[in-house]
């Protein structure tokens, strides 16, 4: 059976080049980076090779780029550390409601611990308005944490606006880049970013490894502690395949930006404009502030865990929402964040493309996809009530809106 | 030039199983561990099977192993995670003079945000004695660490009367056993065990990937907030290929132990007999009690760090003791647990096997190695000092002793 992987969102096919990048660094220059010898240096020497390729990639200088074992890592890192670094200036945060739980856990930990958070809004679309961070931020505010574009609708953030009010208030600025990286341009100074978080395994790097941008003056305080690699920040032997592979993903990933996302951009409108043909079906999130590859829909009356099972049968990779908590079968924070009422947010699907789906593979899906929902919603009390034009009410338990 | 790699300690070369056991989770089975679909699950399925093979090497149950970074990482969460989780319970914790930073620092910054450390001392071959362990417990001790073995000077700790101390004492007992793995055998429940920190790196698995044993019944609090990976203890898209090849390193490893050693072993005796012929050369650490890959000389009246570069030169890769010191250019805190004097701290070599090394090599590194010593010492008015029978006081400043 023909598979589908459209599930890039969640984790993406590492490129050829940069497992061939990767090798050598198992067999053959194996030394720790941290080593006085020939094996050390070179070890150290591809480190910072890879180093200044991911600080090119968003417009940053080597020096300020911290190596990670992933966007979670690196998430914890931008907001533990800054709040722990700045006790005596302040103890608030600033995020949104749609964050990933790398950012949303974390900022309730910090919660816990006594740190005062305020979670802004989105609109419908998904959308954080610059002038409510503004009205957010107090005296004691040390932080600003909104992602650049989120995981699950793919709706980008104005973040230049965003960082512009955290700049002119004396704010670090904190966005979590994660899934906009390899899909739209990236530029820390545009942004006025004082921290930014990247995983390579988003954009066709290796798993385990991450970064995070902490620009020049902005005070952070280690989350793991011990050797003082990476400036005394981040503690541990140096990943030294794992970062050779992530400073050739973004290579590769800033070379041909613009060709892929074209390319994704037009297989993803075909998917869109073909589903939204299907009755009661709506696309989450921004039309427009979009990112190029993302594609997620509510069909009414279905339940997403279904659809993605189902379609997993006939070999296509997809998702309700994010991986990190397809498990829990809970509703969707994001969704629930744009007003949507719990019960369309459980029929979500989520597409996301890379550069190595084809438009065949699209083709595919659509051939497919129209039929696995008839099926599931043929077989749905709720879809039943709908077509009798019967008004649906919560009925998920707690979270009723 | 042949190069000589003899600072596996330091870092190893991937096993070649290992690298060939990764390859596929890069480019054919890159689905996220948590995903729904099948990508998902055969990536899943790889990181139970990597469980379990990890739980084997050590005696544990697949249940009570957590994947993280490394070494570091472990470390960090062993402390943190038990000093943050017991706060109700008691503030203590005891530790070794001569652990690795990873725990050292860690212990300090725990001291920092206050809580209360004992530091117990070794003896002159670096040795902990458990009465001292026994002694210094109270009813506010909520945990020890001991590590296994030196990562300098290889001695084995008495980790299983440590461990029985411990659990008389109710006391949850962690040990780094990040030099110890691949080198002798590890069985927790033996050493009762309640954490035990591996890293891949060291015994020919790849680097950024390690494990945290939690045995059953002890209370962690994650230092790694987010999707809630890992039992909630360690949130991050899993890094499945380390993981995999973990488990690799972690079977071959167990697999092939006792003739490993006895290879190194061998060496190792060898290296030792015909090196210490040199006059004013000692070996630091235990005779006996001691990993059988590792070699640690002082010769007095040199630096190791001339002592390192100038091998270095001549295609041999060694070290002074730990590389994630390496750079510091201050004298071993380890070294200076033994109670040596300072001067006589900065002459040290350590040489440490792998299963790759051959009698060739070893050969080789004789050969190279007493004229190097006696090339720098020609240049050394310390040598000339104490050639000439007069007293040499530390003169490195104020670690005086």
């Amino acid at each position: 059976m023909r598979r589908i992987y459209i599930d890039n969102s969640a984790s993406s096919r590492v490129d050829d080049e940069v497992v061939r990048e990767m090798l050598p660094y198992f067999t053959e220059n194996y030394g720790n980076a941290s080593s006085l010898h020939s094996f050390g240096s070179e070890a150290k020497e591809a480190m910072e090779k890879a180093r200044g390729k991911v600080a090119a990639f968003i417009g940053a200088k080597a020096s300020e780029i911290i190596f990670t074992a992933g966007g979670t890592e690196s998430d914890n890192m931008a907001l533990r550390g800054v709040a722990y670094a700045n006790r005596a200036k302040g103890n608030h945060i600033i995020t949104s409601n749609i964050e990933h739980p790398a950012v949303l856990e974390t900022c309730m930990a910090l919660e816990r611990e006594g740190f005062a958070m305020s979670y802004v809004k989105v609109d419908g679309e998904g959308l954080v308005d610059a002038a409510d961070v503004a009205k957010a931020i107090t005296p004691k505010t040390v932080l600003v944490s909104i992602m650049h574009a989120n995981n699950e609708i793919g709706t980008v953030q104005p973040v230049e606006e965003i960082g512009k009010v955290c700049r002119e208030k004396g704010v670090a600025f904190h966005t979590d880049a994660v899934q906009s990286a390899g899909k739209i341009p990236i530029d820390v100074r545009k942004i006025s970013a004082g921290l930014l978080t990247l995983t390579a395994h988003k954009f066709h790097g290796p798993k385990g490894v991450g970064a995070l941008f902490v620009g020049e003056g902005v005070r952070l305080q280690p989350i793991i502690t011990g050797g003082g690699h990476e400036k005394g920040l981040r503690s541990s032997t140096e990943n030294v395949p794992g970062i050779a592979g992530m400073g050739k993903a973004c290579e590769v990933a800033g070379r041909d930006l613009e060709k892929n996302a074209a390319k994704m951009r037009k297989m993803r409108d075909r998917l869109v404009g073909e589903t939204l043909k299907i009755e009661e079906t709506y696309l989450n999130g921004s039309r427009e502030k979009r990112l190029p590859h993302n594609a997620n829909f509510r069909f009414l009356g279905i339940e997403g865990e279904s659809l993605v099972m189902m379609l997993d049968e006939k070999g296509i990779a997809a998702s309700t929402g994010s991986a990190c908590s397809s498990k829990k079968l809970q509703a969707s924070h994001v969704l629930l964040a744009l007003g949507l009422p719990e019960w369309q947010t459980h029929g979500s699907l989520r597409l996301t493309l890379s550069k190595y789906n084809t438009q065949e593979e699209v083709a595919g899906v659509l051939e497919i996809l129209p039929g696995v929902v008839s099926r599931l919603r043929g077989m749905s009390p709720v879809w039943r009530r709908i077509k009798a034009g019967e008004r649906i009410e919560d009925s998920y338990g707690k979270h009723v809106h």
